[in-house]
């Protein structure tokens, strides 16, 4: 775990990781959440509303930013302010994931930064993109 | 599960339901994420931040919104297009929240809508507020 106080945050900062969607993941999400809606849990339905597979929630994907800050950028002494996230594409079982985060901004009064965030594909495909606002407790 | 069709959709319509944070949900969100951050996961670590206990995943508690989504609002045909949130206040393990939504925006050419959503703890105090663009697939 990277341990950056609010001093070591310059904005350009980059951090990734790569992390792959399984089906015990999806199966975990579906038993916190409830959220037992068809297009993740039942392929047919999702051939029908023309998708190749069933899809990966949405919030499962976006869940891998909690990490992101948590982990690696700042890490120890993150404390998330806001999460801002956009869906273009879907993500499937199997998705192999990379995660990154760049740091735009820094606000010295209220000691958070923003993080741009992109995650894509194994093929290159950005599947979600947003912001973060993190404040930073040392 | 719900149902709702996009001419089910008008502006006002809202829905809510209550979970209870558990220990258990807090590990299985630390499973799939790998996010080992000891605010989560450190009783000692989070007295020294400053809070009373460890604190919930701000993502775990965005989590219920999947549910928000695919189960409540519009339910069986959701497809979310994109999510903000802000945490205003932490969430800690054995909180009960609420999870409301209400339909502020329809957008008839693109058929999604927007869900103004609000989660508050047992207290009656908002722990995460935010906004959601929802398609409906049918």
């Amino acid at each position: 775990m990277n341990e950056y106080k609010y001093e070591d945050i310059h904005i350009g900062m980059t951090e990734s990781f790569s992390v792959t969607v399984t089906e015990e993941m999806m199966s975990s999400f579906r038993d916190i959440t409830g959220d037992i809606n068809p297009l993740h849990n039942d392929e047919a339905y999702a051939h029908e509303q023309g998708f190749d597979a069933r899809v990966a929630y949405g919030m499962l994907t976006s869940s891998f930013l909690s990490t992101l800050a948590g982990v690696y950028l700042p890490g120890r002494y993150s404390l998330i302010r806001s999460v801002e996230v956009k869906f273009p594409k879907p993500v499937m079982i199997g998705d192999e994931l990379t995660v990154t985060g760049e740091v735009t901004d820094v606000n010295d009064e209220y000691r958070f930064f923003t993080l741009k965030t992109a995650i894509r594909n194994q093929h290159g495909d950005k599947v979600c993109r947003g912001r973060m606002e993190i404040g930073v407790m040392a």
